[in-house]
This record gives structure tokens, C-alpha cells and sequence, in this order.
């Protein structure tokens, strides 16, 4: 079966924090965690919380923990539009700079889609 | 009546605006007409658009950004707890050098709330 | 025929601009249709045009914009001595953290110059 | 007589480089002195390269190093065309978190130009 | 008695601190709890961490944190010619972007050394 | 023998600062060659300035620049225990953002202490 993006992503992902894992400190720990926990349920919705996730990841232009939300926003039933809406956010608060990024993006979100060789 | 610091931040940005639009050609216009529309109401309520502003701006370390996001949160009717925990993102993601805009913000906040002088 | 880096860079761009086509909506579209007639002719030659997105890109540390803008720069006819001197702006304002930057936009530059392998 | 805002930026800057001459080292004032010839007539001409240095300046979203290039600009004799499409180029590059510096860097140039209250 | 750039500083920090922290929930309070211990003494000497959030807070461009940093590096008995050394590495990394705020940096430290109005 | 992943770094970078140096001219010449100066022992001692290099990198999240000064410091002898203090400094002051740096560091740092494979 074929691995997509995410799938290597996620499992790349996963290899580097065991490696990780065997040297960081309390501090780093802690921060891990910290992070690990704010995107829960809270005074904002957990949707809400990630989609926040998903465009400050955009605007600070990293491919990594652009897949991350995205992936999370999937899972959580966003649709199309809303997922576009909020990059489109991300695109226009922090310029054409964000846009390989974006088509980036959209070749992940189409390809967890289904639609990964779709073209009009 | 005393002034408020959101009061002249928006005055001081209308006075700035009228200059600027002595200039701007057809491009920046469009720019600037693409952002007003972009926080309507669409595919995700005006309200979450609003909070992907203020999380992109603070990441992203612009105090006018924010002032202008925190502004249109407020009067939307965000609670405390709701904003504090955007907030708390744009913290975690951005790092410690988010905190000076993140003191500057609280304390427009709490101005809003009519709070500015209050302590524990 | 070997296939250059900026022939694969624009392959993949292309790829992707069609994904993303399938899922933009009105705001992104206007913004990318804005991007794209922005480096034409105007109060200002075309080229210098691309010069300023070239150091924009080199200073924001976008290595497929950098790739695009030096594609144009390029077919534009700049010769070694003017990038050299615009991207040693780029440096000199970015910093050394533009660096690896800076020697792959050579790299590119050299193979479009058609000397990919040469040295000293 | 009344002094401007760029005439203030200048005196505040001579003053800090005073200070900041008394600590310096060889390599940093080796840096700084690149920094100043760096701008001068070479492969590129001067102007080009000022403008350069303007939306670098813009998209990395520093008020000083905007009020220096955008004077040096006013006193090359760019016109207001001119500086508005290498400003709209920074705007789109860098995002609507620019704003705010477009905004300030209009009302300077508005300023030098002798029409710091004009209207619409 | 004449209140300094750095009392001044302090002043407004702790006021904004006392504001926000009637708004903070848990996880921004772990945060700041976190940045607060992190520059103690531990595998590396405390004054080698302190220089270390200098360097940093001088590549990001924040004018509060290098301020912040710098009285701490001031108190640990660094000399001129340290950091001067450690400012020049965070001129050189960032890049002339970073000069505005070095020469800020230079008049506070000026200002600490009791030096503010020298001149050579 | 297998290369490691600062082997192909170093070979790579080789290869496109050979490329480079045939189009530099004086101005990044002497950038490049005050950036490699600065890193040698003066008023602060060597290793502490590739330490600053490092945390530098990190928050600006470059990881070829991170790479090249894990590498020095893996050469002067510095520990697991200090480097993830390091480190932790940089994931505090620039947030999470910078943690799919902080993952792909590790595994270099793990690699050259001959440990790429470990888990816990």
C-alpha cells in the first residue's frame, strides 16, 4: 500500500522524537508537554484551538508543523472551505512568501482527501 | 473623558490611512480591500477569523496587528478565558520573545475592560 | 536531456499549483492574481521589479522564491555582477543565517549560466 | 523652525552611533563599514539599490532602517509612483502584518514631500 | 535622582506583570514559570546562558528582551569587550537589520556603565 | 563506511561554496570572511561563541546553520547534558515553532556520538 505524505510525515516524526527523547532535560520536557496539552478542549473548542495552530504555523512558514494541524484539522471533520478560509488567513497576513507553503499544504490536504492527482 | 490606548491607536491609524491613501496605487488598494473583506463572516464565522488575526499577529510580534485584532475580538464578545487561551497559543508557538507583545496586550485588554489599573 | 534544478522547480510548481487551484476560493485567488501582476511594467522597469522580489525572497529566506525570482532575473538578461550585487545586499541586510541561501541561489544561477560544474 | 520626523531619526541615530562607537569592535565596525559602501554606484546603480535596501527593509519590517533608505530614496529623486510600486511589492511579499510600517513610511514620505496634512 | 533607560524598563515590566497575570491561566503561567528558570545555573554556567538570550533576543529584533538580558549581563560583571564580542556574533548572524536595535543596546549599556553621554 | 549526515552536509556545503566563489565579489567576500573570524577566540572564549552561534540558529531556525555549529561544538568537546541546555534556550525563546529543528538537531548530535539507532 502506498505511504502518503502524512503517513512518512508522522513516522519520521515519531523516529526523531525517540532519538530526542534520550537527551532532553526537564525543561524541554516540560515544554514538550505543555505543548502537547494546549491544543485540549478549554475555554475555546479543541477545533478551534488548532485551526489557530494550523495559521501561525503558516504565517511562520514551517512545512513541519503545517502538517502536523493540518492532519489534526482533517481528523477533526473540517471541510475544504473552511481549511482554505483559514490558510487564505495565513496567506494574506503573511504574504506571497507563504505561498509555496500553501500549494505545499493543499497537496496534503488534497492527498488525505483522496484526491491527491485531481487537477481541473 | 480620558482617552484609551485603543482609542488612540485607532485615531493615530485613520490619520495614518488618509495620508497613505494620497498614494496607493491600484495594487496596494486591491491588497488593502482583499484584508477589510477577509474577517467577514464565510465558510468560518467572523468571530474564529478574528482569533486567527490576533494568534498570526502575535506570533508574528506586531503590536498594531494586535491592537487591532484584540479591538474587533472585544467587540465581538470574547471572554477573558477565550482570549487568554489564543493568547496562551500564540505564546507556546512563538516562544518567550512573544512575552513583551503579550504584557502590552493584557493591559489593552484589561483597558477594555474597564480593569487598567486593577492588581491581584 | 538532463532536467536542471529550476526545470524540476517549476515542474513541481506547476504540479502543485494545480492541486491548489481545485480548493482556492475568491480571497486566494485574487491575492495570487495580484502577486502576479505586480513584477509587470510599471512606474518601475519589469526588472527591477524582479530585483526587489529577489532580495524580498533572499532576505525572507524563501528558497523557491529566491528560485523563481532568479529564474526571471535571468531570462531578463541581468548579468553575474548585478545579482551578485543585488543578493550581497540580501546578505549584508539578512545576515549570515541567509548564507545557505546564498549558495544554492549560485548554484542555480551557475547551472542556468550552463557552468553547473565549474571551480576555480 | 519645526523639525521632522526624518530629522529627528537622524540626530537620535548620529547620537547613538556616537555611543555606540565607543564600544565597538574591528569586526563590527568592519560590518558596519560594508554596510555603508555597500549602497554605493557599482554593477548596479545607486538608486536600484537603495530601493532595494527599502523593501528589505519593508518586508523585515524595521522602522528605522525603512526611514533611512526611504530618505535616501526621497533624495535620489525617486517620485511617488516610484516608491508607492516598490512599496506595494514589499506590502505583497511580506503580508498585511506590513501595515502598519506602510503606513508610517507614507506619512515620512508624505512629510519630506512637503504635504504632511493633505487629504483626500 | 534621574531614572534610567533600564529603571524605567523594569517600572513598566512589572506593572504589565501585574496586569497580566490577572488573565493568565495554567499553561501560560507554566510557561512563564519555565522562562523564568531556565537561565539559573545548571550543565552551563548561569552568565553563559544569560549571554545566550542576549544573542538570541538580538537576532529576533526585541528591543524589551535585549534590554531584559542585557541588565542581567550587566549584573553578572560581564566586560565591554564580552559584549561587545557576543553583540557582534548576533549583528553578524542577523544582519545590518539588527543595527537599529545594537545601537539601542550600546546607549542602555552606556547608560548601566554610567557613560551615558560620552563622545570620543 | 557509511556518511553520515554532517559528512553529506560538509561535502555539499564544499561544493556549493567552490560554485559560490567563482560570482562573489569584495562586499561578500568580506561578509564570509568576517563571519568565519568571528567565531575564534577573543574576549569571550571560542566554544562560548559557538554556543551563541548555535541558540542564534536555532531560534531563527536555519538548520544548515544549525548543523554547522552542533559540529564545532561536538569538536570542542561539549556534553549531551550542556548542548540540551543549550538548546532548551532556544526551543524556550523561540517556541515550538522551532521543534522540528530541535528533532533533526538531536539526531545529528545523536548520530556523531554514535548513537543514531538508540531508543530508550
Amino acid at each position: 500500500m502506498k505511504q502518503t505524505t502524512i503517513d512518512k510525515f508522522s513516522q519520521e516524526r515519531d523516529r526523531l522524537n525517540k532519538i530526542m527523547s534520550n537527551y532532553t532535560s526537564l525543561t524541554t520536557n516540560r515544554f514538550l508537554s505543555l505543548d502537547n496539552q494546549m491544543y485540549r478542549e478549554g475555554a475555546l473548542p479543541q477545533n478551534t484551538k488548532e485551526l489557530l495552530g494550523l495559521v501561525a504555523s503558516l504565517v511562520l512558514r514551517c512545512d513541519d508543523c503545517i502538517n502536523y494541524h493540518l492532519k489534526n484539522c482533517f481528523d477533526l471533520g473540517y471541510s475544504d472551505a473552511e481549511i482554505e478560509e483559514a490558510m487564505s488567513i495565513g496567506l494574506l497576513v503573511g504574504g506571497s512568501i507563504v505561498i509555496p507553503h500553501l500549494r505545499r499544504a493543499f497537496a496534503v490536504w488534497s492527498e488525505m482527501r483522496g484526491n491527491e492527482t485531481e487537477t481541473k
